[in-house]
């Protein structure tokens, strides 16, 4: 029915390229839009459009930040400056942030390894990164990717990088969750909380 | 860190006001919008207000329909005009029509009657349903409300609304799933199977 109403076809071929939207809640999404009032799908394209105009990546730490306006990380004083997290996206970033724990810079890899989807390292700011270290205050780099196959393997990889640059290179302590019981745990994760074990 | 961008926050804001785009998908959808390209933005905007400027109620089934063209179900005369299958909206009537096994007619509520979220009947096109079959030529209405409490009580209304008519009122048989096996179903569905079965 729907290559009979071209208008709304195209709007959901559109919307179907958005990632995180089903094609289970397509037609929901679609709906939503549809009985929304003019007013709103005009902010939201307009929301749209000035982001894509305004938000750019910082050339140094690849964060998205303001256009006119210095870096919130690279630029604010009161952070140290000698502790790069690496993270794989900004997704992740504000994982960390949300923690309120963490006040070095950032390093945004923008993905991870994966030569399946065509990825490799010439696409991440992996060089950039180490051009950056070179001969800067930089005292430690902790490597914040995700506990998946690539998100290790990109890790190992940058970390090999960076061995030539002399900077203690870190990653985040692999364990239990907070909260966690023993008995819904994965055995790959108990093996690796057991094997790392701190002292108490 | 988000506050201290104001148009990504706007971004987040505009995409949070979407349905079906939970909390942890957001950045990721902000971050799709940010790393495409100006033409994918535009044209993405371009479909979306097309959709709402050309893409209209039809009056009479409260389907979808281009502005300036016939309904797809109302003005199409290879389809049964003297059967109407009653929908809450129109994804049910997607679902539907991907059967491929209905050639009626349809008439899209709008939603459910659903008190605790102030959606009455009124707010619902039940009026203009019966208004629309009186005197008609319809024959049969086919309920095909989802089976939830809210699905089957306005289903309940709807019949009580449509008794005045004297026309033929039915709903969708209700049992096992195709592919199911018993020991994995819940018990009201084998008790629905049960009491409502049919002869071999």
């Amino acid at each position: 029915m729907i290559h009979k109403l071209p208008t709304l076809a195209h709007l959901c071929k559109a919307l179907q390229q958005v990632p995180y939207l089903a094609s289970k809640n397509l037609y929901r999404v679609a709906t939503y839009f549809l009985l929304s009032d003019q007013k709103k799908i005009d902010s939201f394209c307009l929301a749209l459009l000035a982001a894509k105009r305004n938000i750019i990546l910082c050339p140094i730490c690849c964060v998205w930040k303001e256009r006119e306006k210095p870096c919130v990380f690279c630029d604010d004083q009161s952070r140290d400056h000698a502790l790069i997290c690496v993270v794989e996206t900004w997704q992740e970033l504000m994982a960390i942030e949300k923690t309120e724990g963490y006040k070095g810079l950032y390093h945004v890899l923008g993905g991870t390894i994966c030569p399946l989807e065509g990825v490799g390292p010439e696409d991440l700011s992996i060089d950039a990164l180490v051009k950056r270290v070179q001969g800067s205050t930089v005292t430690e780099i902790i490597l914040a990717t995700n506990q998946t196959p690539e998100g290790e393997a990109t890790a190992m990889y940058v970390a090999r990088k960076l061995k030539e640059t002399g900077i203690k290179v870190s990653c985040l302590a692999r364990g239990m969750p907070v909260g966690a019981v023993l008995e819904g745990l994965d055995k790959l994760t108990v093996y690796k909380a057991l094997a790392e074990r701190r002292l108490f």
